[in-house]
Protein backbone atom coordinates (compact mmCIF):
# COMPACT_ATOMS: atom_id res chain seq x y z
CA UNK A 1 0.00 0.00 0.00
CA UNK A 2 1.61 3.38 -1.06
CA UNK A 3 -0.13 7.16 -1.88
CA UNK A 4 0.67 8.54 -5.25
CA UNK A 5 -0.15 12.08 -5.35
CA UNK A 6 -0.41 14.19 -8.38
CA UNK A 7 1.29 13.01 -11.31
CA UNK A 8 3.50 10.10 -9.35
CA UNK A 9 4.67 6.92 -10.82
CA UNK A 10 5.83 3.90 -8.74
CA UNK A 11 8.89 2.97 -11.41
CA UNK A 12 11.23 0.05 -11.04
CA UNK A 13 14.58 0.63 -9.96
CA UNK A 14 17.05 -2.76 -11.09
CA UNK A 15 15.11 -4.68 -12.90
CA UNK A 16 12.18 -5.59 -10.42
CA UNK A 17 13.63 -5.66 -7.47
CA UNK A 18 12.66 -2.34 -5.55
CA UNK A 19 10.73 0.08 -6.31
CA UNK A 20 10.92 4.06 -6.02
CA UNK A 21 8.26 7.14 -6.49
CA UNK A 22 9.09 9.74 -9.55
CA UNK A 23 7.46 12.29 -10.58
CA UNK A 24 8.56 14.21 -13.91
CA UNK A 25 7.20 17.60 -12.78
CA UNK A 26 8.76 17.10 -9.54
CA UNK A 27 11.82 14.92 -9.48
CA UNK A 28 12.77 11.53 -11.35
CA UNK A 29 16.00 10.35 -10.93
CA UNK A 30 19.26 9.90 -13.71
CA UNK A 31 21.56 7.90 -14.82
CA UNK A 32 24.31 9.39 -13.41
CA UNK A 33 22.87 8.92 -9.53
CA UNK A 34 22.90 4.90 -10.52
CA UNK A 35 26.28 5.34 -11.82
CA UNK A 36 27.54 7.42 -8.58
CA UNK A 37 25.62 4.16 -6.62
CA UNK A 38 27.25 1.29 -8.26
CA UNK A 39 30.71 3.54 -8.25
CA UNK A 40 31.23 4.15 -4.78
CA UNK A 41 33.19 1.92 -2.11
CA UNK A 42 30.67 0.71 0.10
CA UNK A 43 31.54 -1.53 2.87
CA UNK A 44 29.49 -4.96 3.02
CA UNK A 45 28.69 -5.68 6.34
CA UNK A 46 28.39 -2.60 8.25
CA UNK A 47 29.12 1.10 8.40
CA UNK A 48 27.77 4.39 8.34
CA UNK A 49 26.80 6.20 4.95
CA UNK A 50 25.06 9.67 4.66
CA UNK A 51 23.75 10.58 1.04
CA UNK A 52 23.83 14.63 1.05
CA UNK A 53 21.15 16.20 -1.81
CA UNK A 54 19.25 12.78 -2.03
CA UNK A 55 16.21 13.85 -3.78
CA UNK A 56 13.73 10.96 -4.05
CA UNK A 57 16.00 8.81 -2.15
CA UNK A 58 17.61 6.53 -5.14
CA UNK A 59 20.69 6.08 -3.75
CA UNK A 60 20.38 5.34 -0.81
CA UNK A 61 18.02 2.48 -2.29
CA UNK A 62 20.30 1.21 -4.68
CA UNK A 63 23.01 1.21 -1.57
CA UNK A 64 21.33 -0.79 0.80
CA UNK A 65 21.79 -3.85 -1.85
CA UNK A 66 25.39 -3.19 -1.66
CA UNK A 67 25.87 -2.64 2.16
CA UNK A 68 24.03 -3.91 5.21
CA UNK A 69 25.66 -0.54 6.82
CA UNK A 70 23.26 2.17 8.13
CA UNK A 71 22.06 4.86 5.32
CA UNK A 72 21.24 8.79 5.96
CA UNK A 73 19.01 10.50 3.17
CA UNK A 74 19.55 14.11 3.49
CA UNK A 75 17.12 16.58 0.98
CA UNK A 76 15.95 20.06 1.72
CA UNK A 77 12.72 19.79 -0.60
CA UNK A 78 9.61 18.74 1.98
CA UNK A 79 8.04 17.49 -1.10
CA UNK A 80 11.22 15.13 -2.70
CA UNK A 81 11.55 14.35 1.03
CA UNK A 82 8.14 12.91 1.08
CA UNK A 83 8.49 11.09 -1.87
CA UNK A 84 11.97 9.16 -0.50
CA UNK A 85 10.12 8.59 2.87
CA UNK A 86 7.05 7.05 1.35
CA UNK A 87 9.53 4.57 -1.21
CA UNK A 88 11.84 3.50 1.97
CA UNK A 89 8.60 2.24 3.65
CA UNK A 90 7.04 0.61 0.23
CA UNK A 91 10.62 -1.32 0.29
CA UNK A 92 10.48 -2.03 3.49
CA UNK A 93 14.20 -0.56 4.11
CA UNK A 94 12.76 1.96 6.74
CA UNK A 95 15.48 -0.30 9.54
CA UNK A 96 18.45 0.71 7.28
CA UNK A 97 17.62 3.85 5.70
CA UNK A 98 16.93 7.14 7.68
CA UNK A 99 15.68 10.15 5.73
CA UNK A 100 16.25 13.84 7.27
CA UNK A 101 14.22 16.77 5.66
CA UNK A 102 17.07 19.65 6.15
CA UNK A 103 19.84 21.25 5.12
CA UNK A 104 23.20 19.83 4.30
CA UNK A 105 25.02 22.18 5.78
CA UNK A 106 23.64 22.17 8.89
CA UNK A 107 24.01 18.13 9.03
CA UNK A 108 27.77 18.10 10.34
CA UNK A 109 26.05 20.06 13.77
CA UNK A 110 23.08 17.49 13.69
CA UNK A 111 24.83 14.62 12.94
CA UNK A 112 28.17 14.64 14.09
CA UNK A 113 31.15 15.08 12.99
CA UNK A 114 33.91 12.43 11.83
CA UNK A 115 31.97 10.05 12.37
CA UNK A 116 31.05 8.71 9.13
CA UNK A 117 32.47 6.20 6.97
CA UNK A 118 31.53 6.96 3.53
CA UNK A 119 29.69 10.00 1.87
CA UNK A 120 27.75 10.15 -1.55
CA UNK A 121 26.43 12.97 -3.29
CA UNK A 122 24.85 13.62 -6.87
CA UNK A 123 24.52 17.70 -6.15
CA UNK A 124 23.35 20.22 -8.49
CA UNK A 125 24.95 20.86 -11.54
CA UNK A 126 24.78 24.27 -12.87
CA UNK A 127 26.38 27.14 -10.57
CA UNK A 128 23.88 30.18 -11.98
CA UNK A 129 19.82 30.00 -12.68
CA UNK A 130 17.78 32.90 -14.59
CA UNK A 131 14.38 33.48 -12.89
CA UNK A 132 12.44 32.30 -15.55
CA UNK A 133 13.61 29.07 -15.16
CA UNK A 134 13.24 29.53 -11.54
CA UNK A 135 9.60 30.51 -11.95
CA UNK A 136 8.68 27.24 -14.25
CA UNK A 137 9.61 24.63 -12.09
CA UNK A 138 10.82 25.97 -8.58
CA UNK A 139 11.05 21.86 -7.51
CA UNK A 140 13.16 20.89 -11.10
CA UNK A 141 15.23 24.30 -10.25
CA UNK A 142 16.68 23.69 -6.56
CA UNK A 143 17.21 20.21 -7.89
CA UNK A 144 19.66 21.32 -10.55
CA UNK A 145 20.73 24.55 -9.51
CA UNK A 146 23.66 25.93 -6.67
CA UNK A 147 20.64 27.66 -4.59
CA UNK A 148 20.22 26.12 -1.52
CA UNK A 149 23.84 24.16 -1.78
CA UNK A 150 27.06 24.79 -3.71
CA UNK A 151 29.64 22.49 -4.74
CA UNK A 152 31.78 23.88 -1.56
CA UNK A 153 29.24 23.27 0.99
CA UNK A 154 29.00 19.83 -0.71
CA UNK A 155 32.26 19.22 -0.66
CA UNK A 156 33.12 21.22 3.28
CA UNK A 157 30.13 18.97 4.52
CA UNK A 158 31.26 16.01 2.90
CA UNK A 159 34.91 16.06 4.78
CA UNK A 160 33.24 17.41 8.01
CA UNK A 161 31.18 14.41 8.30
CA UNK A 162 33.67 11.79 7.49
CA UNK A 163 36.23 9.60 9.86
CA UNK A 164 40.24 9.96 9.03
CA UNK A 165 40.42 7.67 6.08
CA UNK A 166 36.82 7.73 5.24
CA UNK A 167 35.31 7.95 1.50
CA UNK A 168 33.62 10.68 -0.41
CA UNK A 169 32.20 9.75 -3.98
CA UNK A 170 30.60 12.79 -6.20
CA UNK A 171 29.03 12.58 -9.59
CA UNK A 172 29.31 15.62 -11.77
CA UNK A 173 29.81 17.24 -15.14
CA UNK A 174 33.52 17.32 -16.59
CA UNK A 175 33.31 21.47 -17.15
CA UNK A 176 33.71 21.24 -13.12
CA UNK A 177 36.44 18.75 -12.73
CA UNK A 178 38.67 21.26 -11.91
CA UNK A 179 36.86 23.37 -9.51
CA UNK A 180 35.65 19.55 -7.58
CA UNK A 181 39.56 18.36 -7.39
CA UNK A 182 40.80 22.09 -5.96
CA UNK A 183 37.85 22.05 -3.20
CA UNK A 184 38.22 18.27 -2.40
CA UNK A 185 42.06 19.37 -1.85
CA UNK A 186 41.56 22.14 0.26
CA UNK A 187 39.18 20.23 2.19
CA UNK A 188 41.37 17.25 2.75
CA UNK A 189 39.84 14.65 0.62
CA UNK A 190 42.73 13.79 -1.58
CA UNK A 191 41.41 12.42 -4.82
CA UNK A 192 42.23 8.80 -5.30
CA UNK A 193 39.47 7.38 -8.35
CA UNK A 194 38.17 9.40 -11.32
CA UNK A 195 36.58 8.15 -13.71
CA UNK A 196 34.81 9.47 -16.48
CA UNK A 197 31.52 8.41 -18.35
CA UNK A 198 31.60 8.76 -22.08
CA UNK A 199 28.12 8.38 -23.90
CA UNK A 200 29.99 6.82 -27.04
CA UNK A 201 33.44 6.19 -27.43
CA UNK A 202 34.30 8.73 -30.02
CA UNK A 203 32.26 11.51 -28.03
CA UNK A 204 33.62 14.15 -25.20
CA UNK A 205 33.07 12.69 -21.79
CA UNK A 206 29.91 14.44 -20.30
CA UNK A 207 29.88 13.00 -16.78
CA UNK A 208 32.85 12.26 -14.33
CA UNK A 209 32.63 9.96 -11.19
CA UNK A 210 35.60 10.89 -8.16
CA UNK A 211 36.32 9.45 -4.99
CA UNK A 212 38.61 10.94 -2.26
CA UNK A 213 39.77 9.84 0.93
CA UNK A 214 39.73 11.96 4.08
CA UNK A 215 43.43 13.05 4.84
CA UNK A 216 44.47 10.12 2.34
CA UNK A 217 47.85 9.94 0.42
CA UNK A 218 48.08 11.55 -2.94
CA UNK A 219 47.69 8.73 -5.55
CA UNK A 220 45.08 9.06 -8.46
CA UNK A 221 44.02 6.87 -10.47
CA UNK A 222 42.05 7.24 -13.64
CA UNK A 223 39.51 4.05 -14.31
CA UNK A 224 38.95 2.43 -17.51
CA UNK A 225 36.40 4.47 -19.63
CA UNK A 226 32.68 3.86 -18.90
CA UNK A 227 30.89 3.83 -22.08
CA UNK A 228 27.23 4.32 -22.09
CA UNK A 229 25.75 3.49 -25.74
CA UNK A 230 27.68 1.40 -28.56
CA UNK A 231 27.85 1.97 -31.54
CA UNK A 232 24.29 0.89 -32.22
CA UNK A 233 23.11 2.96 -29.66
CA UNK A 234 22.37 -0.02 -27.34
CA UNK A 235 23.21 0.84 -23.86
CA UNK A 236 26.76 -1.46 -23.29
CA UNK A 237 26.97 -4.43 -21.49
CA UNK A 238 28.73 -2.61 -18.12
CA UNK A 239 25.48 -0.12 -18.21
CA UNK A 240 23.05 -2.46 -18.93
CA UNK A 241 24.54 -4.51 -15.48
CA UNK A 242 24.64 -1.52 -13.87
CA UNK A 243 21.19 -0.98 -14.39
CA UNK A 244 19.21 -3.92 -14.80
CA UNK A 245 22.10 -6.53 -13.07
CA UNK A 246 21.96 -7.00 -8.84
CA UNK A 247 24.42 -3.97 -7.81
CA UNK A 248 27.29 -5.29 -6.26
CA UNK B 1 74.99 11.64 -45.92
CA UNK B 2 74.44 11.12 -42.11
CA UNK B 3 77.07 9.94 -39.58
CA UNK B 4 75.97 7.74 -36.97
CA UNK B 5 77.43 6.73 -33.66
CA UNK B 6 78.06 3.46 -31.54
CA UNK B 7 74.46 1.78 -31.38
CA UNK B 8 72.29 4.82 -33.41
CA UNK B 9 69.48 3.55 -35.84
CA UNK B 10 67.94 5.85 -38.61
CA UNK B 11 64.52 5.00 -37.91
CA UNK B 12 61.02 5.64 -39.74
CA UNK B 13 58.16 8.45 -38.91
CA UNK B 14 55.25 8.63 -39.82
CA UNK B 15 56.16 5.36 -42.39
CA UNK B 16 58.62 6.00 -44.62
CA UNK B 17 58.16 10.04 -45.08
CA UNK B 18 61.25 10.64 -42.93
CA UNK B 19 63.91 9.17 -40.59
CA UNK B 20 64.85 10.09 -37.00
CA UNK B 21 68.48 8.66 -35.35
CA UNK B 22 67.48 6.61 -32.17
CA UNK B 23 69.63 4.82 -29.54
CA UNK B 24 68.28 1.87 -27.54
CA UNK B 25 70.85 3.34 -24.76
CA UNK B 26 70.37 6.92 -25.15
CA UNK B 27 67.15 7.52 -26.05
CA UNK B 28 64.38 6.55 -28.19
CA UNK B 29 60.91 8.26 -28.61
CA UNK B 30 58.09 6.82 -27.10
CA UNK B 31 54.33 6.69 -28.03
CA UNK B 32 53.50 9.47 -25.94
CA UNK B 33 55.50 12.16 -27.63
CA UNK B 34 53.80 10.97 -30.52
CA UNK B 35 50.37 11.01 -29.17
CA UNK B 36 51.52 14.90 -27.55
CA UNK B 37 52.38 15.38 -31.22
CA UNK B 38 49.04 14.75 -32.62
CA UNK B 39 47.12 16.35 -29.78
CA UNK B 40 48.48 19.91 -29.66
CA UNK B 41 47.27 22.45 -31.56
CA UNK B 42 49.06 24.12 -34.38
CA UNK B 43 48.85 27.05 -36.69
CA UNK B 44 48.99 26.05 -40.00
CA UNK B 45 50.47 28.82 -42.27
CA UNK B 46 52.80 30.48 -39.82
CA UNK B 47 53.81 30.79 -36.12
CA UNK B 48 56.34 30.26 -33.60
CA UNK B 49 56.61 27.21 -31.48
CA UNK B 50 58.83 25.48 -28.87
CA UNK B 51 59.38 22.08 -27.72
CA UNK B 52 60.94 21.98 -24.55
CA UNK B 53 62.64 18.95 -23.55
CA UNK B 54 62.93 18.06 -27.09
CA UNK B 55 65.14 14.88 -26.59
CA UNK B 56 66.18 13.56 -30.53
CA UNK B 57 63.47 15.73 -31.62
CA UNK B 58 60.76 13.45 -32.49
CA UNK B 59 57.75 16.15 -31.37
CA UNK B 60 59.48 19.13 -34.01
CA UNK B 61 60.25 16.62 -36.93
CA UNK B 62 56.65 15.40 -36.18
CA UNK B 63 55.23 19.09 -36.20
CA UNK B 64 56.72 20.14 -39.34
CA UNK B 65 54.26 17.99 -41.24
CA UNK B 66 51.46 20.19 -39.57
CA UNK B 67 52.51 23.41 -39.89
CA UNK B 68 54.92 25.42 -41.82
CA UNK B 69 55.57 27.78 -38.86
CA UNK B 70 58.95 27.69 -37.03
CA UNK B 71 60.00 25.31 -34.19
CA UNK B 72 62.54 25.88 -31.78
CA UNK B 73 63.65 22.32 -30.09
CA UNK B 74 65.44 22.78 -26.69
CA UNK B 75 67.42 20.14 -25.14
CA UNK B 76 70.08 20.11 -22.01
CA UNK B 77 72.03 16.63 -22.99
CA UNK B 78 74.66 17.46 -26.01
CA UNK B 79 74.21 14.05 -26.89
CA UNK B 80 70.67 14.14 -27.18
CA UNK B 81 70.79 17.70 -29.00
CA UNK B 82 73.37 16.52 -31.45
CA UNK B 83 71.19 13.48 -32.18
CA UNK B 84 67.90 16.00 -33.08
CA UNK B 85 70.74 18.28 -34.88
CA UNK B 86 71.54 15.14 -36.77
CA UNK B 87 68.15 13.94 -37.77
CA UNK B 88 66.69 17.63 -39.17
CA UNK B 89 69.49 18.17 -41.17
CA UNK B 90 69.19 14.38 -42.87
CA UNK B 91 65.20 15.56 -43.07
CA UNK B 92 66.23 18.90 -44.95
CA UNK B 93 64.24 20.83 -42.52
CA UNK B 94 66.97 23.40 -40.62
CA UNK B 95 64.83 26.18 -42.62
CA UNK B 96 61.86 25.33 -39.85
CA UNK B 97 63.31 23.59 -37.08
CA UNK B 98 66.44 25.23 -35.08
CA UNK B 99 67.66 22.82 -31.92
CA UNK B 100 69.06 24.56 -29.25
CA UNK B 101 71.49 23.19 -26.36
CA UNK B 102 70.31 24.32 -23.20
CA UNK B 103 68.37 24.44 -19.77
CA UNK B 104 65.12 25.19 -20.26
CA UNK B 105 64.86 27.46 -17.20
CA UNK B 106 66.97 29.92 -19.48
CA UNK B 107 64.87 30.03 -22.34
CA UNK B 108 62.13 33.21 -21.46
CA UNK B 109 65.51 35.09 -21.51
CA UNK B 110 67.01 33.90 -23.94
CA UNK B 111 64.01 33.70 -26.60
CA UNK B 112 62.23 36.24 -25.23
CA UNK B 113 58.66 36.49 -22.87
CA UNK B 114 55.25 36.13 -24.11
CA UNK B 115 56.46 35.52 -27.76
CA UNK B 116 55.31 32.58 -28.79
CA UNK B 117 52.36 30.90 -30.05
CA UNK B 118 52.41 27.36 -28.73
CA UNK B 119 54.86 25.49 -26.43
CA UNK B 120 54.73 21.79 -26.41
CA UNK B 121 56.46 19.37 -23.84
CA UNK B 122 56.48 15.68 -23.29
CA UNK B 123 58.81 16.08 -19.86
CA UNK B 124 60.47 13.71 -17.90
CA UNK B 125 57.75 11.95 -16.07
CA UNK B 126 59.70 10.86 -12.29
CA UNK B 127 60.14 12.44 -9.58
CA UNK B 128 62.90 10.84 -7.64
CA UNK B 129 65.65 8.52 -8.72
CA UNK B 130 67.65 6.43 -7.11
CA UNK B 131 71.80 6.63 -7.29
CA UNK B 132 72.18 3.16 -8.83
CA UNK B 133 69.48 4.30 -11.69
CA UNK B 134 71.36 7.55 -12.42
CA UNK B 135 74.82 5.50 -12.71
CA UNK B 136 73.15 2.82 -14.80
CA UNK B 137 72.21 5.15 -18.10
CA UNK B 138 72.85 8.48 -17.49
CA UNK B 139 71.15 9.88 -20.56
CA UNK B 140 67.96 7.83 -19.62
CA UNK B 141 67.88 9.06 -16.02
CA UNK B 142 68.16 12.56 -17.45
CA UNK B 143 65.35 11.97 -19.62
CA UNK B 144 62.86 10.13 -17.69
CA UNK B 145 63.44 11.86 -13.83
CA UNK B 146 62.85 15.70 -12.63
CA UNK B 147 66.88 16.25 -12.38
CA UNK B 148 67.41 19.06 -14.27
CA UNK B 149 63.77 20.27 -14.73
CA UNK B 150 60.66 19.50 -12.78
CA UNK B 151 57.17 19.75 -13.63
CA UNK B 152 56.89 23.31 -12.33
CA UNK B 153 59.41 24.03 -14.07
CA UNK B 154 58.10 22.83 -17.37
CA UNK B 155 54.69 24.62 -16.47
CA UNK B 156 56.04 28.19 -15.34
CA UNK B 157 58.79 28.56 -18.66
CA UNK B 158 55.55 27.56 -20.66
CA UNK B 159 53.66 30.37 -19.69
CA UNK B 160 56.71 32.62 -20.00
CA UNK B 161 57.03 31.96 -23.06
CA UNK B 162 53.76 31.92 -24.72
CA UNK B 163 51.62 35.22 -25.97
CA UNK B 164 48.23 35.98 -24.38
CA UNK B 165 45.85 33.62 -25.79
CA UNK B 166 48.88 31.27 -26.57
CA UNK B 167 48.82 27.38 -25.87
CA UNK B 168 50.35 24.84 -23.99
CA UNK B 169 50.10 21.23 -24.32
CA UNK B 170 51.99 18.78 -22.22
CA UNK B 171 51.62 14.86 -22.06
CA UNK B 172 52.04 13.01 -18.52
CA UNK B 173 50.96 10.25 -16.31
CA UNK B 174 47.52 10.19 -14.83
CA UNK B 175 49.26 10.55 -11.16
CA UNK B 176 50.65 13.53 -11.98
CA UNK B 177 47.20 14.97 -12.89
CA UNK B 178 46.22 17.43 -10.05
CA UNK B 179 50.14 18.58 -9.62
CA UNK B 180 49.53 19.42 -13.58
CA UNK B 181 46.40 21.50 -13.53
CA UNK B 182 47.53 22.98 -10.57
CA UNK B 183 50.79 24.35 -11.48
CA UNK B 184 49.05 25.61 -14.78
CA UNK B 185 46.30 27.41 -13.11
CA UNK B 186 49.25 28.56 -10.61
CA UNK B 187 50.89 29.75 -13.84
CA UNK B 188 47.89 31.45 -16.05
CA UNK B 189 47.79 28.33 -18.26
CA UNK B 190 43.80 27.71 -17.66
CA UNK B 191 43.48 23.60 -18.61
CA UNK B 192 40.69 23.41 -21.74
CA UNK B 193 41.53 20.34 -23.12
CA UNK B 194 42.25 17.13 -21.84
CA UNK B 195 42.17 13.54 -23.43
CA UNK B 196 42.94 10.17 -21.63
CA UNK B 197 44.37 7.60 -23.21
CA UNK B 198 43.44 4.15 -22.13
CA UNK B 199 46.11 0.88 -22.98
CA UNK B 200 42.81 -0.78 -24.00
CA UNK B 201 38.97 -0.30 -23.17
CA UNK B 202 38.81 -2.00 -19.54
CA UNK B 203 42.10 -0.45 -18.63
CA UNK B 204 42.86 2.32 -16.20
CA UNK B 205 44.34 5.59 -18.32
CA UNK B 206 48.27 5.42 -18.67
CA UNK B 207 48.68 8.56 -20.30
CA UNK B 208 46.89 12.32 -20.13
CA UNK B 209 46.95 14.98 -23.22
CA UNK B 210 46.66 18.08 -21.95
CA UNK B 211 46.66 21.55 -23.36
CA UNK B 212 45.71 25.18 -21.50
CA UNK B 213 45.22 28.94 -23.12
CA UNK B 214 47.66 31.63 -21.33
CA UNK B 215 44.55 33.40 -19.67
CA UNK B 216 42.03 31.52 -21.02
CA UNK B 217 38.55 31.37 -19.11
CA UNK B 218 37.97 28.33 -17.12
CA UNK B 219 36.25 26.24 -19.47
CA UNK B 220 37.24 22.27 -19.71
CA UNK B 221 36.49 19.67 -22.03
CA UNK B 222 37.39 15.79 -21.94
CA UNK B 223 38.14 14.43 -25.29
CA UNK B 224 36.83 11.19 -26.59
CA UNK B 225 38.97 8.72 -24.74
CA UNK B 226 42.17 7.18 -27.00
CA UNK B 227 42.43 3.39 -26.66
CA UNK B 228 46.03 2.23 -27.83
CA UNK B 229 45.18 -1.23 -28.04
CA UNK B 230 42.30 -3.16 -29.37
CA UNK B 231 40.62 -6.10 -27.78
CA UNK B 232 42.53 -8.72 -29.90
CA UNK B 233 45.78 -6.57 -29.37
CA UNK B 234 46.59 -5.05 -32.30
CA UNK B 235 46.72 -0.97 -32.25
CA UNK B 236 43.52 0.71 -32.75
CA UNK B 237 42.41 2.46 -36.19
CA UNK B 238 43.10 6.02 -34.41
CA UNK B 239 46.56 4.76 -33.18
CA UNK B 240 47.26 3.16 -36.26
CA UNK B 241 46.44 6.98 -38.37
CA UNK B 242 48.71 8.60 -35.90
CA UNK B 243 51.46 6.55 -35.76
CA UNK B 244 51.82 5.37 -39.63
CA UNK B 245 49.26 7.94 -41.46
CA UNK B 246 49.91 11.41 -42.43
CA UNK B 247 49.78 13.64 -39.61
CA UNK B 248 47.10 16.52 -40.01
Amino acid sequence: MIELYDDERLDYLLNEDMRIIQSPSVFAFSLDAVLLAKFAYMPIQKGHIVDLCTGNGVIPLLLSKRTKGKIIGVEIQDRLYDMARRSVQYNELEEQIELIHGDINDMPQQLGYSKYDVVTCNPPYFPTISEEEMNKNRHLAIARHEIYCTLEDVVKVSSQLLKQGGKAAFVHRPSRLLDIVTLMRQYRLEPKRLRFVYPKIGKEANTILIEGIKDGNPDLKILPPLIVYSDDNEYTDEVKQILYGTLQ
